[in-house]
């Protein structure tokens, strides 16, 4: 292995993650509170809610006034001053994330103008808060219905937002005229905040009669009292509500490059978008080494995104050592040049690494211990592949999901 | 449709072909034709030739003493002075083949070291040009077997090098003390010369001993008189021979570069090795489109070479309108954006389109149309949807063939 790259690999993933953790994210944030005249509440929901909360608990200190965090089961790490933390159903709702959100919508309930909601949103979110006005019954069957009727997730969404309380923006109209600002780590490619946590802060532009022809396009059954709420407009505007974004992949690509630049290399970001084949990703990425071997100074393509692995095999692995992987046959003989790809999350697929790093040596090792690389992928079994030569990346769970960065160094 | 992207991206793909025809190279290289005392030779070999050869006839006129021309059959295209046309077998070499082959290795022998070999080498060449000191049963015993053994196709090339008398620097080496001058359109990636025809005039890196531990892991059949014919090393020296890439997927990169700048966008050359397949390569160009959105200037990305299109349905299609139609959906709601995959022989699959063009106009149209663009692609069906939005792309059989250009713009 080149140990010299493999080192800066390291200290260029190392540094993206750290800059889109939740306590970061939330430190940043903080900078631009809105000046506040009356009382400070926080609400935190998503997987990584209890950490943000913890962040601006000890950020904020006495002038937090009260709050409540929703999180995943296992997700709360102790006790927090002034803050009532409730655990729920993920990623299927359950009573206690009803339960959880109603005191969220007593908490912010008749605020002032004076008053700030303090809204931290990270993954999972869309799940973990949420309140309707139907049977729990008919939501279920609502749902099963819509994950077989063949709508799109985008279709699907829209549904949700009109038949929601507190999604599409109206958890802010909930708040008004307090203050909302909301800070977000994104789980969601393109950053559109209407879409992180299906957006209970921000403006939603999609429409009742969008939701309702939708509901009739696919014959989705809709109790009478389900069929009042969905003809509910959601806001287009909202005075009170602002929002930042505080982690997401763009970030965790603009860090890696600026990681990368302290490092020597010239920073190219070609996408932070990535949606197709992982493995496909990885060929790319390795087309582009091979062209670019005679660059007079050092260079770093960043690909951030989050690729998809069409299982066939019974192997283990995940999608960013997937993609690393596939990169490998392509990188033999390029000199000082190596790929790698890593989850924000710090885990990859079903297994306990993020991701994988490979460079010019590892084709050559892996086939010196008798392994075809084509054999591996064919089996999606990258995972015990990559042990064999050291190329796991291990971080343990980092506490952020932000999707995941490849990154192609070519050192000169 | 953007008409005029539609129309720059047009100017684009054709100033990058016409820099890659036959004629072009060799006007180009002729000029860096080495000084002759005494007679020149033209030796033309692969799809090309004819034209290639008609080319220098017209440049050289009385200069040229002699020639021959060996192409596929139906590519000659009438008679020219002082040339013998042979057309023979491709991709299976025939009796023509070692016929035509046996006449080139006539014309030069013994000639003197001020005479000039100029050798013109084009796709096909490989098959075009041989001649072997075994039965063509043997030959054809020995091309079956390698196909049916699972050897890559370098290790069927080395040992093809090596059975050869005229292949891996032998023809170069027979000319001498005579300097040849070769001219190569190539449609190999990469560019190495010895692997576009097999190298027939420039050094070579395998040896005889590889040769043989790959008949021995393969179990080839040999004859008495291949086994002999093999043990001859190949030359790893020519000090009597040069060459010059006139055309190949790097130029055509470069020549696309070159239009796209004049048009006023930043080109940026992301790969000449492109291999992946073509709705992923689609798709990765589409994920950079809609992270650059904002970019303060017209861009131009640019990916060359020759993806692979696995064949599961039973439609009419090609790489280059795969790669295109599985961008579009991506490409929906970004202004002024627009990608292109063309083939530059003017041929994309089986089909008499040469490749496509698609903007964010054209998954809306489709739509409208009733077509839904992931079933299309699940049947291999680019040909028939990109014709119903006339996003097909016509140039003829242009003459000449290094491999294909997707090129993405964003205008700005």
């Amino acid at each position: 292995m080149n140990n010299v790259l493999r080192k800066e690999a390291e200290q260029i993933w190392t540094a993206a993650i750290q800059a889109c953790l939740p306590d970061e994210a939330v430190c940043t944030a903080l900078e631009r509170l809105p000046e506040v005249k009356g009382r400070i509440y926080l609400v935190a929901i998503g997987k990584a809610g209890w950490k943000m909360a913890d962040t601006a608990c000890r950020l904020l200190g006495d002038r937090l006034f009260s709050g409540i965090v929703i999180t995943k089961y296992d997700h709360a790490k102790g006790e927090l001053p002034r803050i009532k933390t409730y655990e729920a159903g993920h990623p299927v709702p359950d009573q206690n994330t009803l339960t959880a959100t109603e005191q969220v919508l007593s908490m912010t309930k008749d605020l002032t103008a004076d008053d700030l909601v303090l809204f931290l949103v990270s993954g999972g979110g869309s799940a973990l808060f949420e309140s309707v006005d139907c049977t729990p019954e008919d939501l279920q069957r609502l749902t099963k219905a819509c994950l077989a009727s063949g709508a799109s997730i985008d279709e699907i969404n829209i549904v949700r937002k009109h038949l929601s309380r507190v999604k599409g923006g109206k958890f802010a109209l909930h708040c008004a005229p307090a203050k909302v600002f909301t800070v977000l780590l994104s789980d969601v490619l393109g950053d559109r905040p209407d879409t992180i946590a299906s957006g209970p802060s921000v403006p939603d532009l999609s429409t009742v009669e969008q939701a309702l022809s939708i509901v009739q396009k696919y014959g989705l059954p809709l109790s009478e009292q389900m069929r009042s709420a969905l003809s509910e407009e959601t806001p287009k505007e909202l005075s009170n509500a602002s929002y930042f974004i505080g982690g997401s992949v763009r970030e965790l690509c603009r860090h890696a490059a600026k990681a990368a630049e302290t490092l020597g290399y010239r920073p190219v970001l070609l996408t932070d978008h990535l949606t197709c084949e992982a493995r496909e990703a990885g060929a790319f990425l390795a087309s582009i080494a091979r062209t670019h071997q005679d660059a007079p100074s050092s260079l770093a393509f960043i690909a951030g995104g989050e690729t998809v692995v069409h299982l066939r095999g019974k192997g283990l692995g995940g999608r960013n050592q997937e993609l690393a992987l596939a990169a490998a046959s392509d990188l033999e003989g390029l000199k000082d040049t190596a790929i790698f790809s890593v989850g924000s999350d710090g885990t990859d697929g079903p297994t306990d690494a993020a991701g994988g790093y490979v460079d010019e040596t590892t084709a050559p090792h892996l086939r010196s211990q008798g392994v075809q690389i084509p054999d591996v992928l064919a089996n999606n079994d990258a995972y015990h592949a990559l042990a064999k030569c050291d190329s796991l990346i291990f971080t343990g769970a980092t506490g952020t999901n932000v999707n995941d960065v490849a990154v192609l160094l070519i050192k000169r």
